[in-house]
């Protein structure tokens, strides 16, 4: 089998057996294929897709590179979920000690944010001594103590997917749903899970901005999941704005331990609530997604989920104080209040803006390598469809850098429109559900 | 500009300006682009093509990345002839000498032989002692002498071509029309020709063996050279089967003497005086392709161009004996003839097959670095649409290695077809003629 040869049969749009993906991505993983070869089949692949076989093939391909982890010693089974991304998207901690402290096994490898998203790594890092960079050994530890461990990627873990993800970042191949699907899939199931939740976002704040791109994108991680024996659904769910009232590191942290505690933004609470459900669900802990709502909301009221956050943050050598009082966490030097310029109906926001705004203060990152300020954010103040007054406070920005502070604030005031007529109707939070 | 952002930019079928597609091959030739990007890139144009303006800024692109030849100073128009390469493909050696005889100059940078056809270099380094790698000092010097000269590719012309067609033949990307194009006629320009008359083979022993798809490819070349101000015409010529009835180093050389000596096949005599007779009036030399014609044979007739071949062999270190008694060049050590199985027609030749069985025999080669035996070789006894008797030679195979011998004696036999009927009506030489 010589890869020059696959790369030909791709570029015809050609199906790969198993043994060719196994052959290419087995040999760039040990570098006996170079770069080159891969960025050209990476491509030919974006232009030419990909069958479902292939694409089952590639993600476990991917998986087998590395380690797979097997937890099957410790109670209860594993679950996990994962967000395709957005705004204010702070779920995975409340979720994550919800779904412990009803007696599952939270195995949960997360990532950083990138772009206009937050990623969980670095919201749990603004908790002053929490370590996100557990050896494998550690984070069993983690898990056996208290059913839940939140880290981030390690060298064990896909290492092919993370030389593919790098390649593709800087030959234009990202943005393929094989490709995308492969990468989230091969990571998640060498967590050694018995079943995983999805939410995938659309709308303005989302990387797919419509709903038939995330669909797709779903449809694609149910089926190569299920292929591979594990339980998986997906949820298809508004980020037209952001969800919650904060974005922003410590802010998250901060909104996610008021959901914890019984309080909280609506949206937020009922996402976590939802999602949380279906991990119950998949995870055999309830007869069904119903019964799974009222256990997540029991675990809340009953102080549960917050008593397991507040053992997680322990373990993983996180200060409990700020948990305990939040007030303690580092704030931003100032702040200020984006008023509207007229009234009426908040008729739409540029979500993806937003979050941008956000990286520009200070609170995301452009390259992988920068440094994030974790107490600037964003508070916002209406969501869509709410009557606005001339010069009521739409977003509150917490800042530290004059100068970025400019810059940011000109792109949120851009991102509201602002309409004489109240819209009709209201979308829903979960449009869709997938594989169920 | 960033790499990253063009290839996205041709993955989404977009249309590079000229300035990024010099940002592109200037960037990849000095080192600052590197592989992975390029073959992105490549693999891009392969599926999604490129407008006629794109190709031409990429063909002066590659041009401009070397030295760009200026033989100004040279009497008569500078002018050349390139073949897309074939089985017994030897006219440059023929209309070589009638063109410089005939008072235009001929810089005719050439290339060597790969998979199934021949190259003249390798032909012409069957002359003892013949050098193929003059540098451009020598070669001016060559030109200035007798008219013409014959060299390989150097490192200074075109050095874009040589490290992305090193990256295609790796990467699958080798067979797209434009590329094919860019690398030619950007090797071609920098010969600082005037005019350049392409020979685009077509048929069962040519890499196109469909005639769209050649005059698709004549049709690119044609148009680029005009966009950069020269002047091209493109002949759609047979290559059903081998040109004249010789092929193998040694051979053609022979063969070609032997036309340029008054005699020789009727097909390869009768393309070369086209080829030359384009030449001439693509040179302004003669008023027409008639009159051309008709200086060709002229040039033949009076000695001249045997003449004006025996001066250049000489001006380039070869061994002008064998020149003056072709009896000289080195047999091959055994012959063996391939005789009919059966009597009828000859309806039709595998012609890339009997490429291959030369190959075999020594007579090509696989990789870049093989070396070749010149002695090697096939002598055609029959063209197609001739009656055979059963037991009759329809090839004499020249040869050196017993084992090599079996092999291509195999693929000789498969690869002739004969019928009881006599094929109706012949295909012309020349099937059409583009860009005139």
């Amino acid at each position: 089998m010589r890869a020059v040869d696959l790369i030909r049969k791709k570029r015809d749009a050609g199906e790969h057996s198993r043994e060719e993906i196994e052959f290419l991505i087995g040999g760039y993983t040990r570098g006996d294929i170079p770069d080159y070869q891969m960025a050209a089949w990476l491509m030919a692949v974006w232009l030419r897709g990909m069958t479902r076989a292939e694409l089952a093939a590639l993600t476990e391909a991917m998986l087998r590179s590395g380690e797979v982890m097997d937890f099957s010693d410790l109670p209860g089974k594993k679950v996990d979920k994962h967000s395709t991304g957005g705004v204010g998207d702070k779920t995975s901690l409340i979720l994550a000690p919800i779904v412990a402290a009803g007696g599952l096994t939270v195995p949960m490898i997360s990532g950083r944010g990138l772009g206009h998203t937050g990623g969980t790594l670095d919201k749990l890092e603004s908790i002053p001594g929490f370590s996100t960079q557990l050896s494998l050994g550690e984070f069993r530890r983690v898990l056996r103590e208290c059913g839940m461990g939140l880290i981030g990627q390690t060298a064990e873990i896909a290492p092919a997917d993370k030389k593919i993800y790098a390649l593709r970042d800087v030959t234009s191949t990202v943005e393929s749903p094989n490709l995308i699907c492969a990468s989230i899939m091969s990571k998640k199931l060498a967590e050694g899970i018995d079943a995983l939740v999805l939410d995938v976002k659309t709308g303005s704040g989302a990387f797919m901005k419509k709903e038939a791109d995330a669909v797709h994108l779903a449809e694609l991680m149910v089926e190569t999941g299920q292929r591979v024996g594990k339980k998986v659904v997906a949820l298809i769910t508004d980020m037209d704005q952001a969800l919650g009232r904060m974005a922003g590191h410590s802010l998250e942290v901060i909104e996610s331990l008021e959901v914890l505690d019984g309080g909280g933004p609506g949206d937020l609470r009922e996402l976590s609530v939802e999602l949380s459900a279906w991990m119950f669900y998949l995870g055999e802990r309830t007869k069904s997604v119903e019964e799974g709502r009222k256990l997540a909301e029991v675990m809340i009221a009953s102080g549960k989920a917050k008593a397991k956050f507040r053992a997680a943050v322990e373990l993983q050598g996180g200060d409990v104080r700020v948990i305990d009082d939040p007030r303690r966490f580092r704030r931003a030097a100032h702040t200020f209040d984006v008023r509207s310029a007229a009234g009426g109906y908040l008729e739409a926001i540029e979500c993806e803006q937003l979050g941008t705004a956000l990286a520009m203060l200070g609170g995301g990152r452009e390259k992988k390598e920068d440094s994030i300020d974790p107490s600037v954010g964003l508070v916002f103040h209406k969501k869509t469809g709410e009557r606005v007054e001339k010069g009521e406070p739409l977003v509150t920005i917490h800042y530290n850098d004059e100068r970025r502070f400019e810059e940011a604030k000109k792109m949120v005031e851009e991102s509201y429109r602002i309409g004489a007529e109240a819209p009709r109707g209201k979308r829903p939070l979960v449009r869709k559900i997938i594989g169920a």
